[in-house]
């Protein structure tokens, strides 16, 4: 069943200014095409985007003594200097990199290293501690959240440490559902190793075909599978971490009360501390069969009132995702089913994997009903499973035919769901009207849990003069709206520098004190990735 | 179904030297008396228990500078100095206190102060930390792990915080399945309290009649139920704490990558960073069925083979343990069933509450008969139920028979469960030899995970001459064995100091660095539970 899940192809095939492979791009779909100006106004037609040969950037800051000394951590060979190599390292995937990726100017690395082993990568925090240079851990490059951007903080240069040539299964025990994964392995990486033991890790997050097992656990993933499987952070059972002052492994049992959970100081640490270099994760046979069945629901409400009484009840399925009313009217546009999406509500997909597929079917099939919803048949659902990792791909043509686009994410507990969705739309809607800006907005529940659930946003807007300066100050509007109204400043996106200004928020300075401390005593100069979560001055830089 | 759980009798209506409720205290069963020498040899009855005025202590250390400080934060009235209450908060509940409180000179606190909330609580620790005095938190006082030692470290006294006070539902959210519970309410006040709204937690470890919400945090306890419902640190979702430098509030939605899970930072921290005074737990409608079913194994290898499929499955049993062939044989001879034990293998109870439970139970019998189980009706399970809370009393009166009684537990993957367990059989065994006496050990499996379970060991050894220096021989042999096997030093009993010796190898020293630097930054003259879980001189006491 890994087959489908796409090519194992590396960050560096990526596009180097847009979603993945240039072979998978495709045009807007022609009814969606008919429906921009219809949503959005006149659109303008934004510059065309410019070669990587084009790219402007200034020269590596890096003097030959320093390429020497990570030579010599590293290998000559995987010092990269090269125009492409830095370009390639410049930044993630949201559409704030994607459109400074169409700029003539760009901020980039000094230099990309290539670490090939766990010691490797401590030797390369070493060099860098010992000639104060930053470091910004680069996996598979998909942050959304501006993780990988390349801030030198107080430091005279900053290298990218591209950690793709760490790979590999390193220890898998079938006994235990048990499996060690160098952290640079990508997603379909991962499943055709395990595959070949009949195992999966079942994580299927939209950045899967590039993203990797190290990102996932930095970031705190969460797939598409995750009512089944769970959080990424749920499957790790230990982790191996490189810190410029030193190692550490954790992870002995699947239960501990051996004081904090250390493991968790990690999950989420976005390369603050130190390197994720190996993970321990939990896995599972490869289910032999699936169910799918989509659901229709008079309206948002109805549908969310059905997914808490599931997530509640327990054992269901292994996917659930609702859409809102605009969401469920888009998707069937893009199909070519107008004329379907004016009556449709709001549509849920379902998916069963595993064991007890039609028990569990029928006692949510039940919930779902008693909750005021219809079954819709199959349909729906396969079109979400086919092009479930594609809709990056959309973004690009959405761009090049002038509407800006993008998507963010939250989540809260049931009680408060309807009102954090209604204030992060109001947000949305009233930062682009002050600038003069129509937008539209889509919502969907991807992940519930017991207590509450994940809302994910996606927006769409003609673009204007600075796209990049209008997002900023609707994505602050945004953002102080999910933090007055209770929720996250992030489900599975994670911090980054694009949310770092409202963690305290969150957290609580007692909180950011934490972080700093931990910071401080593990990466006592301030190396790296300065800027992501906490202030890049929560740490002095080494002197002279 | 919460009538059985027990009265919500207080910390303080447990007997000073003893386990629980004078009441419900019981003499060995004849058969278990009659059965000790054949397995101990011949045993001698240790000292009687002193009354507790006989007990000898220090004088309080506290100046009448420091009660009136103390007075002001908390209430005058609320600062006890007495002889009752300063040794009745001298410890935990190991066999280890148990056996101190039978000497005539008792290590205790020089005050017991009893805040009644969360600003309280506050100024406890800002008048503590201002006057260089060390505190203790402690909950419902069953420690097994030397959690509320009185130790002072480099302070000049040291008082116990006692939270009994802090007790209720603070909030309830019926649609989210979310309580907030004050950290003092004990185990069966929570359920009272939820029952009142048809929810329950859920939480139901031996200690349940006194332990605390609070203390359950701090400690990441696992409950009888956890197959169900979860260990206590999974059905946490927020936190309140006061940390001498501050408050933190933390938890806003089930699902977050908002950097690092600081919940777990305070989860399993005993005390040391600062006291939690509020807990968030999901909660779940109180289950309207029960259905028990025993099993009988030809050995423990075949039922924890039979556990294995069972956690792998999914979606099984709210309670499954696993006795060994020792256990299952001594917990028929106490039943008077002692024929039976002869041919007795393993024993499995399994407990199934809540929705589908038919075909849970139908899905887990396949798998524990394909396993090797028999069934063997309710009997067993039913007998299991109706003691569950009262091992404890057990042991006091094998104490009084002049048996050494003590229990530890561990816990790691399935591949490596047999190692670990012949690993500790052989190190209690070959500890108590070298004393020169003969022991009996027993070992359960009581909580299970898809990657691994719990070890649960019980030991009984005849009393020699110093039992708490041989048992400190003895438990030394056994963590060194526990570590070297792979296991967690703990699964559930926690850190506290009994522990701490060995956390390093568990976590390394990278790690025993984190936890210190986050002690540093919330409680800079470490006045926090000095001695748990790290060296008490990682923090240096204030000056002067």
């Amino acid at each position: 069943m890994t087959a489908e899940n796409g090519s194992g192809a590396a960050a560096d095939s990526m596009r180097w200014n847009g979603w993945g492979d240039p072979a998978r791009a495709r045009d807007l779909p022609l009814p969606v095409r008919s429906l921009l100006p219809l949503l959005l106004g006149r659109l303008r037609r934004p510059a065309p985007s410019i070669g990587l040969d084009e790219v402007l950037v200034a020269p590596s800051a890096l003097t030959a003594d320093d390429v020497a000394a990570l030579g010599s951590a590293v290998g000559r060979e995987y010092v990269d200097t090269s125009h492409e190599a830095r370009i390639r390292h410049a930044g993630g995937r949201s559409t704030s990199d994607l459109l400074r990726r169409r700029e003539r100017e760009q901020l980039v690395p000094d230099a990309v290293l290539r670490p090939g082993t766990h010691d490797e990568v401590q030797a390369c925090l070493a060099a860098a501690t010992d000639r104060g240079i930053a470091v910004i851990p680069f996996g598979g490059g998909t942050s959304v959240v501006g993780a990988l951007d390349p801030e030198r903080g107080r430091h005279r240069a900053v290298v990218s440490l591209d950690l793709r040539r760490l790979t590999g299964l390193i220890g898998f025990d079938a006994v235990s559902g048990e499996a060690v994964l160098a952290a640079g392995t990508t997603g379909p990486e991962a499943e055709a190793l395990l595959s070949a033991h009949g195992f999966e890790l079942g994580h299927y997050p939209q950045s899967f075909r590039y993203a990797t097992i190290g990102g996932f656990a930095a970031a705190r993933s969460s797939g598409q599978n995750s009512a089944g499987y769970g959080r990424f952070d749920t499957m790790v059972t230990g982790l191996r971490v490189a810190t410029p002052t030193g190692d550490i492994d954790l992870g002995r049992a699947p239960g501990s009360a051996a004081g904090p959970d250390l493991v968790r100081v990690f999950l989420g640490s976005e390369g603050i501390f130190g390197v994720i270099t190996a993970v321990r994760v939990r896995v599972h046979p490869i289910p032999q069969d699936r169910v799918l069945e989509s659901w229709s629901f008079p309206d948002f409400a109805a549908g969310a009132e059905g997914l808490r009484r599931v997530a509640q009840s327990g054992g269901g399925p292994t996917v659930i995702r609702l859409s809102d009313e605009a969401e469920t009217a888009v998707s069937l546009a893009q199909l070519g089913k107008v004329g379907k999406a004016l009556r449709q509500g709001a549509s849920v997909v379902t998916v069963y994997e595993g064991e007890g597929i039609a028990e569990r079917r029928a006692a949510t099939a039940a919930l779902l009903a008693a909750a005021g919803g219809t079954s819709a048949g199959q349909g729906a659902a396969e079109d979400w499973l086919h092009g479930r990792f594609d809709g990056p791909y959309l973004r690009d043509s959405l761009l090049d035919a002038g509407v800006f686009c993008e998507t963010l994410e939250t989540a809260t507990t049931w009680a408060d769901l309807q009102n954090l969705r209604s204030a992060v739309e109001t947000a949305l809607r009233a930062g682009f009207a002050a600038a003069g800006a129509r937008s539209s907005v889509m919502c969907h529940v991807s992940h519930i849990y017991p207590t509450g659930a994940s809302l994910y946003f996606t927006v769409l807007s003609g673009i204007r003069v600075d796209p990049l300066a209008t997002w900023a100050g609707v994505k602050a509007g945004v953002n102080d709206a999910i933090l007055a109204a209770g929720g996250t400043i992030s489900h599975h996106h994670a911090v980054g520098r694009d949310h770092a200004p409202w963690l305290a928020h969150e957290i609580g300075e007692t909180g950011i004190r934490i972080l700093t401390a931990i910071k401080r005593e593990l990466d006592p100069h301030g190396i790296m990735n300065p800027g992501a979560i906490i202030p890049a001055d929560a740490v002095p830089a080494k002197a002279g």
